[in-house]
């Protein structure tokens, strides 16, 4: 680390808002502030609203030769590009191709005073998967591990892979994709957001959850406090709920997800021989509930010479800010 | 690479011969020759042996100080640790952990004259797939590559990974077992030589497609030249003969199994994204047959994303000695 420059910027931009966060090499956020994503018509007017959003942070920190690089977690990124491509999701990104991280160090270098330039400042992208995992590596629960696999579980299924320390981002820069793979090959598989069936996201998300919730209340007899509210209102929240309070449909629904988890993991030790597997986002807060069945599927569908060997854990950098952690490791590499 | 030492030697440790090759910087197999494997009760007479074979073809191209190094490949070879384990089909090697690397730089050192001893010789190993793809990778159709997948068609199915430049060996040095990820989550989903049900091996090896073929000809009433043959003599080459004649049923195990593959190859891109899956082994010599089915599934079923975008190849080291080619890259790193 460049001891003249002891921060860097973490950014968060997600659908609604985009975080800027000044964090330190121990992970601590000295200064943040946010701006609405989708507030702008272009992506010129959104990285010009970014910039004077960060302006006062950077000035908190000292200026800018103290900041030592900025990193971006943000959908459909493309970190050998530094775009963001085609995101269905961000109005002034969604038809297509946007230069966020050059955009970004050409306007954060006009701050230096004419007196002084400085070299431009170095601007990584990348998704928030992937992100997660460069935050679980820099400052999380894989702190030295070499090899491992972060899996996000919100509304879809992200990954990040590490693999002999470094993040895999494939030839064209869209790999660890995980969410994508098939866990269900037969004619009756879920389809999948993406397009292809059987993909684990249909299965693991918080709403693939609710989907299996809706189903087994279709298929079954079995009571179950779910029955009590509109089954198309049924979300992940309400089947944790019922689960705490001893609902045996609802531990079901956990003991399905989880070994749908685990099963589609033991796929994965085939492929990359992780040291552990970190698991991220809202239905990790089930605790053991989620957790327990991944690792028993896991261990008992894993090939033999992989049995046992791998961590299950959940990440601690499980709060409103680890996006932004996660973002800023990417700029100390 | 060293111009002093102009030659390595790769090891082909199969489970009837073990072949010796002394290899040059362009992939020229100078000198060669070869042991029977099983022929030896301890894995010290059988490295003892391995030198014997040797010395002449060391001898040949000028000594040992002409060798930069060692590469050996091998069923149950740990890249990390140098060792066979557990092997069960070396009778030297199937109930403990040989340190075979160790053991060839050891006794290969003491052929140094005493009066000019030699720095000890860098012996790597590792299994069969792995060292396709380091040949691949080194002399073969990946020169230039950074991301890619050998997957090898033989009596089972194999794969060696390379991300970032490097082969993938995870967290043990056991990665890359890419014939034992699920392609079939039934109930009915056959059940593989390693203990899981529905790997790829168990539907794409040579053995798998024979077996696909005495499903089909007990499921239909399809005319086909496989009937003449008794249906458990039936092997994969049966069926390559009969598609080349124009059989239909053959054409179609052979749709099938390409299906398969490239249905799996569409879960390894979720995964790494690489740039070109190289297909090695005795099926990828049925060419298009295999070939065409393997690319149209991968492109049918891939994440959008990723579509159109990989290579599919066959092997450019098809040939006898192409597993001494790929231990012998090894020995250049």
């Amino acid at each position: 680390m460049d001891t003249q420059k002891p921060y860097v910027i973490g950014v968060d931009l997600g659908g609604t808002n985009t975080v800027f966060g000044i964090v330190d090499a121990r992970g601590d956020i000295v200064a943040q502030d946010s701006i609405k994503t989708q507030a702008y018509k272009t992506a010129d007017a959104f990285v010009e609203a970014g910039v004077e959003c960060l302006k006062p942070l950077i000035a908190q920190v000292g200026g800018l030769d103290k900041i030592a690089g900025m990193g971006i977690g943000a959908p459909n990124a493309n970190y050998y590009t530094g775009a963001i491509e085609y995101a269905p999701n961000l109005s002034w990104a969604h038809d297509g191709v946007v230069p966020l991280a050059q955009m970004f160090s050409d306007r954060l270098s006009t701050l230096a005073p004419c007196s002084s330039p400085l070299a431009p400042l170095k601007v990584r992208i990348t998704n928030d998967a992937n992100a997660a995992a460069m935050g679980e590596m820099t400052y999380g629960v894989a702190r030295g591990m070499k090899n491992f696999i972060v899996i996000t579980l919100g509304t879809g299924v992200g990954s990040g892979i590490v693999i002999n320390g470094q993040l895999v981002y494939g030839h064209d820069g869209f790999a660890g994709e995980l969410g994508h793979v098939k866990v269900d090959h037969s004619a009756n598989a879920r389809l999948c957001g993406c397009g292809r069936h059987g993909c684990l996201e249909a299965y693991c998300s918080a709403t693939g959850m609710a989907r299996t919730a809706r189903e087994m209340l279709q298929l079954s007899e079995q009571p179950s406090l779910l029955r009590e509210k509109n089954p198309d209102d049924i979300e992940s929240i309400d089947v944790f709920l019922a689960a705490q309070q001893g609902d045996e449909m609802a531990k079901g629904i956990f003991n399905y997800t989880g070994f749908t988890l685990g099963e589609a993991c033991a796929d994965f030790a085939a492929f990359s021989s992780p040291e552990a597997f970190i698991f991220f986002g809202g239905l990790c807060k089930a605790g053991d509930l989620i957790m327990k069945p991944i690792e028993e599927a896991y261990n008992r569908s894993v090939m033999p010479i992989f049995r046992g060997k791998a961590k299950f854990l959940v990440s601690s950098l499980m709060n409103a800010n680890a996006a932004v952690l996660g973002a800023s490791a990417l700029a100390w590499e």
